[in-house]
């Protein structure tokens, strides 16, 4: 059995939080633990109105330092942390991950706010090309255990996940107006699929023998040649050999950018990508001010997000395609875009943004391509 | 005619959010300007839900640091004045006043993040006695104006408001966990009643020889007399003396406390004093958690609310009496009291603790004594 895995979108904003989309945030959820990717302001409340477990998140990982995914990081350590008994807070270190000042800006958040947590927390800081690394690990916050400095070679990240087996994350630096990051999540390897119509007979035609050699039936055969993964000789000396382990799930998140191809190498063909799209030409971006305005065209539109550093929905899809992704996910939608499923204009709206990424990735990808909404969960399945 | 007046709680919970109590946060409008008290995380959604215009903000006063008082500081910041144009952004400075280290914290968070604001921000420290001012004023952030450092004189802060003619703003420290302040505001004195009955005939009696004088009507005579303040000799030689000028409304907001008498010297039968309530005697309360448990005292609850630098009902009326205010407003409840007016149980537990109140100022006071429920708006009334 595969473990589940699921993401639940707990902001899906961009800049400024609107009635229906809060600032950037992303619960990223396998075996039951949480791993966060951003925390905008009141991430917390979100979680709250969410059937999530704030005691589960045991990692949280900051794309990039702009106030709209991390201003909610320091309250959220706060509540999430507080009931907890004192003497367990070795107990459960929390980790944070992300690029430079992350740590000396919780610490001096934290200091400066008379916050005790319940749990103690470490930074792992993300060195990008050029930059120094903090080497100072004396000045912790007394509720900060020493963190790592994890430096980029050959564009990529290898980050320390110690606790999750087999489990890895990797990141790489995307481009955006200020550093920015986005993190591949790679599950480990899953037994592979048994070929239980060439196998089965073999089984059977040994059951009696089986039984006899102490086997309490002789179709536990299969789940042991799955498990060990070892060659097993049945009585009639016929050997089963065990199916090749296939890949596990590979996700993608990426910080705010306006070209990730930085992510290609660290990819191969993930289940899901995940990808801002903040600025888009829909009906609401056509209507003119002016009557002599000339009409926008897309080009505009994509000149102003790449001048900010951001996407449309067009520049999500051509790398998700780029990248083979088997399902791409868009976010980080300008507050005009509402997220409010009981409107018929704003899901009108919606579409058409999903409409312009299957205009590159194809009409027939229609089931792989989604706008995310808050609190919309998603289940990434094996 | 006087100003209107009015303050509208945006948040009302105490460390923790729930659904139906945000985070610590106040809105004090004279004239259509706003002065935010305290902004904890979120504030600037429940400014969106709100009816206020988060541009009409022009100072806001931190009572103390705590996470559920100032995290939400940040992100207001930089939404309040992001759509302002840039070239512009000397005009109308946010003046912010609070305790150490509030500049450091702000610079911190605002540098770590790339924030940019569209108008300018100041910082004014009220310097606790034995704390040492930061006279650096050379690392401001790009978007910082210098401020100033205010420091104690007869437990007693007198804070920089220039620019809101005749008001001021005083704060004393107040006692919690943490340095803590109460605010005293205090509108400039009003004219004085006009006695009607008295001067009506005078005037009548002089009617045609004040239009022969060139006045349009001969009432006008009382519009000038309490706008001069000076005396006008009628033309049969009756003199009118202008009545007295009425001190203006004032209004103390205190930050979390136990123990906030530290006030009475400057306060004067305030029209409002808005005092924390955290913890009470409710029947939520008295649930025993198990049946060898002794019944919970009022002494238990207070206990236990002074060695967290908090107040229960009781103890926010006490001061009431003692400063003579004319009405009070709690709030800063524990999450278990839920801000639901649609909700009985909900209402019928606040009126418990509105009743605790009662118990000290007497019955008869029923009508000056209020439990905040978040987005309420309450018109203080000259």
């Amino acid at each position: 059995m595969v473990a589940p895995i699921d993401i639940t979108f707990l902001g899906t904003g961009s800049a400024q939080p609107s009635h229906t989309r809060n600032h950037q945030s992303m619960a990223f959820r396998a075996d039951g633990e949480i791993w966060l990717f951003d925390a905008g302001e009141a991430t917390q409340h979100q979680l709250q109105k969410s059937n999530l477990k704030m005691g589960r998140i045991t990692k949280v990982f900051i794309t990039h330092m702009h106030g709209d995914h991390c201003f909610g990081l320091p309250p959220l350590l706060c509540t999430m942390t507080e009931n907890l008994n004192p003497n367990r807070a070795h107990e459960g270190v929390v980790d944070v991950y992300g690029p430079r000042p992350l740590r000396q800006w919780l610490r001096v958040a934290l200091r400066s706010t008379y916050s005790r947590l319940g749990r103690h927390y470490r930074v792992h800081e993300l060195i990008m090309e050029g930059e120094v690394a903090d080497e100072n690990q004396e000045d912790r916050h007394p509720d900060e255990e020493p963190g790592t400095n994890i430096h980029v070679k050959d564009n990529t990240f290898d980050l320390p996940i110690d606790d999750k087996e087999g489990w890895t994350v990797r990141a790489a630096p995307i481009q955006h107006s200020i550093p920015s990051l986005g993190y591949v999540i790679q599950e480990p390897s899953q037994p592979g699929k048994l070929d239980h119509a060439t196998i089965v007979p073999k089984i059977q035609r040994n059951a009696q023998a089986l039984l006899e050699k102490g086997y309490k039936s002789p179709m536990a055969v299969l789940g042991k040649l799955q498990r060990t993964q070892v060659d097993i000789t049945l009585p009639d000396g016929e050997v089963l050999t065990p199916p090749a382990r296939r890949p596990g799930r590979q996700i993608v998140i990426l910080g705010d950018t306006c070209d990730a191809s930085s992510m290609l190498p660290l990819c191969n063909s993930p289940h899901l990508l995940v990808h801002e799209a903040t600025n888009a030409l829909t009906q609401l971006d056509r209507i003119p001010t002016s009557s002599s305005q000339p009409e926008i065209t897309l080009k505009d539109v994509e000149d102003r997000a790449r001048s900010h550093g951001h996407s449309t929905p067009q520049m999500a899809a051509d790398l998700a395609k780029r990248m083979g992704a088997q399902k791409l996910i868009m976010t980080h939608f300008s507050a005009r875009y509402k997220g409010d499923d009981s409107d018929e204009e704003s899901v009108a709206i919606m579409e058409e943004i999903r409409q312009h990424a299957l205009d590159v990735l194809g009409k027939e990808r229609d089931k792989d391509v989604f706008c995310a909404r808050d609190l919309w969960f998603y289940e990434i399945k094996y």
